[in-house]
């Protein structure tokens, strides 16, 4: 059966708690709710929220699966890279872009701005 | 590669086209477009943008994949039901709202509002 997580205001919602990263994870002022995923028995992907506070970043990460992003708040860079990490080179986000991140591909986002970054960010399933 | 859609304002996407309906689907007002899909070379999942107009309505569907939804502009109702539809108990949805429709779950969303309603929606790969 279907399930509504109803919005809160402020990108908080009903039925959703924030979920903290293992602290071997190299990030800064990450934190992560997830909308869709194992708790509402998705078998075929999940939706999260990530918020980056104002000078924080994710991961510098690289890994088999893919990553459908779409910005809802704030502004940020995003560092895409086939092989290795440049960030002579980053993407300017702010909100409504979408990003989709090859699998394999290096990507890394960072907060640039002076409010929370947030956005969306599909994955296939565990 | 990664691929960047930039956001135009007004739920405009670069390098994102309105997709239209075949005319046998049974909808009102109804427009998407596929923000991540076989364009992007996204093997896991797809990412569209569905727009439906005032006084508007999706197809009554059900099927074997599931849907993950954001709402993103507007307001309207949601129709989820097991095995058939019952509009005597819609859900109201608006900004922010999520919602993870099951496989197999009946569903059908209507514009209940005076501006478009948009929304983000997550599908399996066809």
């Amino acid at each position: 059966m279907g399930v509504i997580h109803r919005y809160k205001g402020q990108f908080e919602w009903e039925g959703v708690s924030l979920s903290h990263y293992p602290p071997e994870k190299e990030m800064k002022g990450v934190s992560v709710r997830w909308l869709i995923g194992p708790a509402e028995k998705a078998p075929n992907f999940a939706l999260r929220y990530f918020e980056i506070e104002p000078g924080g970043w994710t991961s510098l990460d690289q890994h088999a699966h893919d990553h459908g992003v779409v910005i809802l708040r704030g502004r940020g860079q995003v560092l895409l890279g086939e092989e290795e990490a440049d960030w002579s080179n980053p993407v300017e986000v702010a909100f409504g872009d979408v990003v989709y991140i090859s699998p394999h591909e290096v990507h890394q986002f960072k907060n640039t701005g002076d409010e929370p970054m947030g956005f969306l960010c599909v994955i296939p399933p565990r």
